[in-house]
C-alpha cells in the first residue's frame, strides 16, 4: 500500500480521480521562506493542460491551483503545503458505454482485479488526470532546485521513427515551447507533426521518446545502494502513465559498446572535476558527478483510440469496445512538463537528503 | 539518506564493503513458517560467485551464508532475519595504486564528492560485492513468491551486438545455466563468448542486455500512483551497479508503434482474463495483469579495464590510471542471478502489500 | 521532515492551518469495499466540534467533511481517499495583538525558532484545529477495525484531582456522551464540571486524564522491536496537542509493584487464552495479547488563558500577553474523540500489517 | 511489518535473538567523518552488561562490538555502518522446561499468537538481549549529538516507592555511575538497594522509574504534526522492553494543575529565549524550545521471577511455570544506558531532519 506518496524527506502525497470533484496534493518537507503564489503554478500547468493545440486532447480544464495551507504572506512556512485543483470538465457520460468492458491497453482490468471495484469514469485513479498534481509539485521542486543552482528541462526527442539528435545542452525552454510538439529541433518538427496527424486521421495513436536534462546538479546527490539517484529517477519516470522504458546517458546503446568507449575520462575544468564525454549521463555509482544528468523515457502510444477493439466484459464475455472520450494522438508533448516535474521532485528530495548529511557543505 | 534499505513491508537492509570483513543483511517482514537453511543459499550464490569460468573475474569467495537470526528449527520465525557472508579473498593491495586517482567510469569521484572520504579499496561500498546480499535475499524472496505460485528467471539476451530472439516463456533455468554466458539460445552462445573473449584479449570489456521474466504473478500487484509495479521494478534493476536502462514489454520499440499495434486485446482463457499478445509486459496502470512480466535491463561494459586511461588525482592533477584488480570482461552473466533476486524481492514485497489490503482474497 | 504522515501501510497525511481556508487529509491504504459517505463523519466530528456546551470553546465550525476521492457509488475504491473540511469561522483579527509575542505554553516560540517564519493566526499549523482531520480519519479506521471485530472508546478519567475508578469495560459511548464532560461515572460528573467552571471563573484552565479502551483486538498485532504496539500507540497519543504523559495498563503504578503482583496469570476461557487480571494493559512484548488494551493519557491544562502573562517579543523585549481567542477551560472532553481516532488509526494500521504477514489466518 | 527499523533519515535496523549466534545492527545515515573505533563502544556496553553487581542478572557477555563496515581508517565513511556482537553465554538449556508454557508477564503467548512459531529460548527476539544493539547505536548517536552541542543522561529516579527529587540538571554521569543502582542521590541509594535486595530475597522483583535529561538541544527539532519530538521520544522509550509509561516535563502531575501554574513564562537570557520554569519539559507543539528535555519512563518489575506461577501450556492446559534463568530483580539500573541510547538516536535523527530543512542555519 501507500503508493500515493513519493520522496523520502520531501514527500509528495496525492489523491484524486479523473471524474471526481478535485485533485489534491500535500507537499511535506518544503523548506520555509520560498516565495510562492497561486500564479506561480500557471506556467507549467498550462503546458500540461489539454486542449492547447490540434495535436492534443480537447478536454478543457482551467487547472487553477488553490493553495490551502503552507504559505503565509507569500512565502512557504515550512509546514505541509496543500494544493487543490478542481475537475471542472469531466464528462462521465462519455464513459457509460465502458461500464462493463475492459479497454485494451488500459488499467481497467488490472484495477478491477486488484480492488474488486470498478470506477469506469475515465479510468478513475488510473487516469493521467492525476499528473496535474505532479506538475504542481514540480513547480515547487524547481524552486527548491533553483536554490541549489540546478534546473530541469525536457523535450520531445522522438515521435514514431522521427527523432532529433540535437545537443540537449543547447536547448532552452523557449525552443521547446516554440511548437506544439515540444521538439526544439526545427528540422524535424514538421515531420513529427505529420506523423501525429496521420495517426489521428487513422483513428490511431503513436508513441515517442522524451529527453530530460538536469543541469547544475552538483556532484554528491544520490543514496547508495538502493536509492541510487538513477534508481529513484527511473522510478519517478516509470510511475508516469504510459512510460515503458528509461535510459540513463548512453542507455541501451552502451550494451553494444566496449568499456574503453563508454568510460568517460576525468579532467579538470577551472576548479571542477568534469568528464570529457558524458556517456554515463551524470551519475556514477548512484551519485551525481556534477555533469548534466541525461535521461530518456519511452512513452507508449495512447491506449485510447476511437476504433473498435476486441476485449471481454466483467462477466468474461467477448465483446468489442471503442473509446470515445477526448484523447491525445501522441502523449509525448504533454508528457514533457510532467517528466520535468517528477525529475525535479526526485532531485530536490535528494538535495535535501544530502544536506541532512553534510549541512552547509552539502555539495561540490 | 537511508539508501541501504529497500521494500515497504518486506524490507531488505544491507551493509558491507568490498574489502571489509563481511557483507551483512537484515530481512524484515519475512513471514513465519518458511523452511530455510544455510544450504538453501548455495545455489544462487554460486551462480553469482566470481571465478566460475574463463569469462568472469577470478576473485574467489566462498560466499557461505551464515544465518544469525530469524530461523529456529529450520523455519523462519517471522522476526528479523540476519545474514552474513565473510569477505575472505579481498586483496586490498591491488588497489594501493588507485589511492589518489579517480577511475573513469567508476564511482570513485562521485563517492569522494559526496562523503568527503575516500575508501579506495575496490570501490568500498560502491563495489558490486554488495550484490552478494541481494542474491541471498532473493533466495528468501523466491520462496515467498513460490507460496503465491510465482517465479522469476533471467538470462543474457544480448552481448555487444549479438542477441537472441528466443521466446522468454520457453526458457528454463537449466537452459540458462547450460553455458557460462547464461544465454539459453544455443544458436548464439558461441558468438557471444567470442565477443567477450575478443574484448578481454583487447584488455577491454563489453556491454549487454538481460531479459527478466516473472511468471505466475496474479493480476493485482502494484500500488498506484507512485509505487506502480513497473516503477518499483525499474528502481530495483537500476539500483544494481552498471545498469543504465530498463524496458517493460515492448519498451522503446513501442515508441515507434501505433496504439492499434501496441494495445493487447483481452480474451478469456478458461476462467482467466488474458491478453492475446503481451506488448504491455504484464503490467498495466502500475498493476500486474496476470500475464508474464517481461523486463529488459541494459548493462554497461565493465568500467574496470586493464588499460591506462586519462583521469585526475584527488589533488586535481592530470594523470593516468590502470585498473589491475580481477574483473569481468562482460558483467551480464553474473548479473543474471542478481537481476532475478532484486525482481523477486520487489515482487514479494508487493505480494504482501496486496495481501495486507485484501486478506485471503488477495489475488485473481 | 515528513511529520505530516502517520502509519506504515495505512497512511494518513494531513495539512491545514487554523486560519487557512481548509483542513485536508489523504488516507492511503484504505481497503476497498467499505461503505462510506459524508454523513458517516458527522457523529464523531460533532463530538469534537467546538461550541457544544458551556465548558468548551465557543468557536463555531460546521465541520462538514467533503469526500474528494476514493469513494465511488458509496463504497471505498481502495485508492487514495481525500477529505476536506473548510475553516469557516476563523477570526484572525483576534490574533493581531499576538503578532510579535510568544504566548507562554504555546508553540509560538518553538515554531518560530524552527522555521524562521511566524504565522501568528491562532497557532497556524500548531493549532489543535488540525485534529479535525484526525477525527475524520478515525471514522474510517473504526470501520476497518469493525471488520476485525475491534472497537475503541475513550472517556474523561480525571479533571484536576477529581477522578473516577469506574471499570473501563463497563462503559459505553452512551454513558460517555451523556454529559458534556464525557465522564461516564455519574458520581463524579458534577464535581468535575465544578472544577472546570471554577477554573474558567478564575480566567484559568485545568488539566486532566483520558482513559482509552480498545476491545476485540485479537492477539498478534504489533511489530517488535521498534514498532511495538504500545510504542506506536504512545506516539499517536503524544502527537496530539497538550498530551504530556501516556500509560499502558498499570503504568507508573507498576513502578511501585513487585513482579508477583504485576505478572498477569494466564488461563483458558472457552478456547481462548486470557489473563486473570489485566495489569499489562493488553500488550506484552509489543504484541497484543487478546485482552482489552488500556491506555491513559495526561492532558495539560490549556495554555490559552485570558490573563496577562510575562513573555518576550520576537525582538527579544520583555512584554506581557493576554490570549483573547475562544478556548476550552479543560481540553479533556474534546480530546476524547481525538484520542479514539488516533488509537483507532494506529490499531487499524497494525491490523493490516499483521494481515500482510499472515493472510487470512491473521489473528487468534 | 518492518518493526526492526527506527528513524527517518538516521535509520537503525537490528536483528538477533537472545540465544542465537549474534546480535546485529545496521546504522544508515551516519554522517561521514566521525571518529569511531570498536573501543568507543566499551563504556556504554559495559554499563548495560549483565553481571556487574549483586543487584543485576549474572549472565556474562563479553559484548565486544565488531565494526563490519562503514568505518575506514578510524572515521565513518558515511555509508552503512554494520555492528555485530556475539552471544557467548547463552544457556538455552535453562529454558527447556519452558518449551510448552507461556510465562506470565512475558511475550511468550503474544509472540506465539502472532507468528504461530515458538522460540522458547530466553524469549528469542522478545528478550531484552536485543537492547545491546540499541546501546551500541546510542554511542554513535551521542557522537552525532555532540557535534550539535547536545548530550543525554539518564538515572534511576525511583525504585518501588523510594524516589529522589534531585535536580536533574545537577547530575553528572559520574554521580550516576557511583552506585550500582544508578541513582545520583546519596540520600536514597541505600534505601533503593534495600528494596531491591528485599525483592530478591523474596524471589521477586520490583519496578521503578528512570529520569532522562537531554541538554544542549537547540530550539527547533521535531516535526509536527505526527512526528512531534515528544511523540518520537515516547515511542523510542516505549519500544524498550518493560517500559509502560512515559511523561514529558510535569507529565501526569500537570493533569491536576491550572494553566497559570503550568504555562512557563518566556524570558531572555543573554541572546537566548528561555523559560523561567520548565514544566513543559523542553518541547512545545512538538518542537524543542531550547530548554532541557525532561522525560520519565516507568519500568515494570521484571516478569521473570523464580516462583511458580499459574499459566497454561501451548495445548491450553493449566499448569505452573517457574522461571529459572538469570534475571534482574530490578530492571531500572540496566535500563539507564538503554534509555540514553534510544533518546540519543531519536534526537540525532531529528537533528538531521532539521538540518535537511535549514542547511547550515539549522538551529538557534
Amino acid at each position: 500500500m501507500t503508493g500515493s506518496s513519493t520522496g523520502r524527506i520531501l514527500v509528495l502525497t496525492t489523491a484524486g480521480e479523473s471524474h471526481g470533484p478535485a485533485e489534491v496534493a500535500i507537499l511535506d518537507g518544503v523548506p520555509p521562506g520560498l516565495s510562492l503564489s497561486e500564479a506561480d503554478f500557471e506556467h507549467d500547468l498550462s503546458r500540461r493542460r489539454p486542449g492547447q493545440s490540434a495535436i492534443v486532447t480537447q478536454r478543457k480544464e482551467a487547472d487553477r491551483v488553490q493553495i490551502l495551507s503552507g504559505v503565509f504572506e507569500g512565502v512557504t512556512t515550512g509546514t505541509a503545503l496543500a494544493l487543490l485543483v478542481e475537475n471542472t470538465d469531466a464528462k462521465s457520460k462519455d464513459y457509460d458505454a465502458l461500464k462493463d468492458k475492459f479497454r485494451p491497453g488500459h488499467a481497467d482490468w488490472s484495477y478491477f482485479a486488484k480492488y474488486g471495484v470498478r470506477d469506469h469514469r475515465g479510468g478513475g485513479r488510473a487516469s493521467a488526470r492525476e499528473t496535474v498534481m505532479r506538475v504542481a509539485a514540480g513547480v515547487v521542486a524547481k524552486k527548491i532546485l533553483a536554490g541549489f543552482g540546478a534546473s530541469v528541462l525536457a523535450y520531445t526527442q522522438r515521435v514514431g521513427d522521427v527523432s532529433t539528435a540535437i545537443d540537449p545542452l543547447a536547448v532552452t525552454e523557449d525552443h521547446v515551447e516554440a511548437t506544439p510538439v515540444r521538439c526544439p529541433d526545427p528540422a524535424v518538427v514538421a515531420e513529427m507533426i505529420a506523423v501525429i496527424e496521420a495517426a489521428r486521421a487513422d483513428r490511431d495513436s503513436i508513441g515517442g521518446v522524451a529527453q530530460i536534462v538536469a543541469t547544475g546538479v552538483p556532484a554528491g546527490w544520490g543514496e547508495p545502494v538502493f536509492d541510487k539517484l538513477e534508481a529513484d529517477l527511473a522510478k519517478a519516470l516509470f510511475s508516469v502513465p504510459a512510460v515503458n522504458g528509461v535510459e540513463l546517458g548512453a542507455g541501451f546503446a552502451a550494451a553494444s559498446r566496449r568499456g574503453s568507449a563508454q568510460d568517460d575520462r576525468f579532467a579538470v575544468e577551472g576548479d571542477r572535476v568534469v568528464t570529457k564525454t558524458n556517456h554515463h549521463g551524470g551519475i556514477l555509482g548512484g551519485i551525481s558527478t556534477g555533469m548534466p544528468i541525461l535521461l530518456r523515457a519511452s512513452v507508449k502510444p495512447a491506449s485510447s483510440i476511437p476504433q473498435p477493439l476486441d476485449t471481454v466484459t466483467t462477466a468474461l464475455e467477448p465483446t468489442t469496445v471503442t473509446t470515445k472520450g477526448r484523447h491525445d494522438p501522441c502523449l509525448v508533448p504533454r508528457f514533457i512538463p510532467i517528466a520535468e516535474a517528477v525529475v525535479a521532485w526526485t532531485l530536490a528530495d535528494h538535495a535535501l537528503r544530502q544536506r541532512a548529511r553534510m549541512g552547509a557543505s552539502s555539495s561540490r
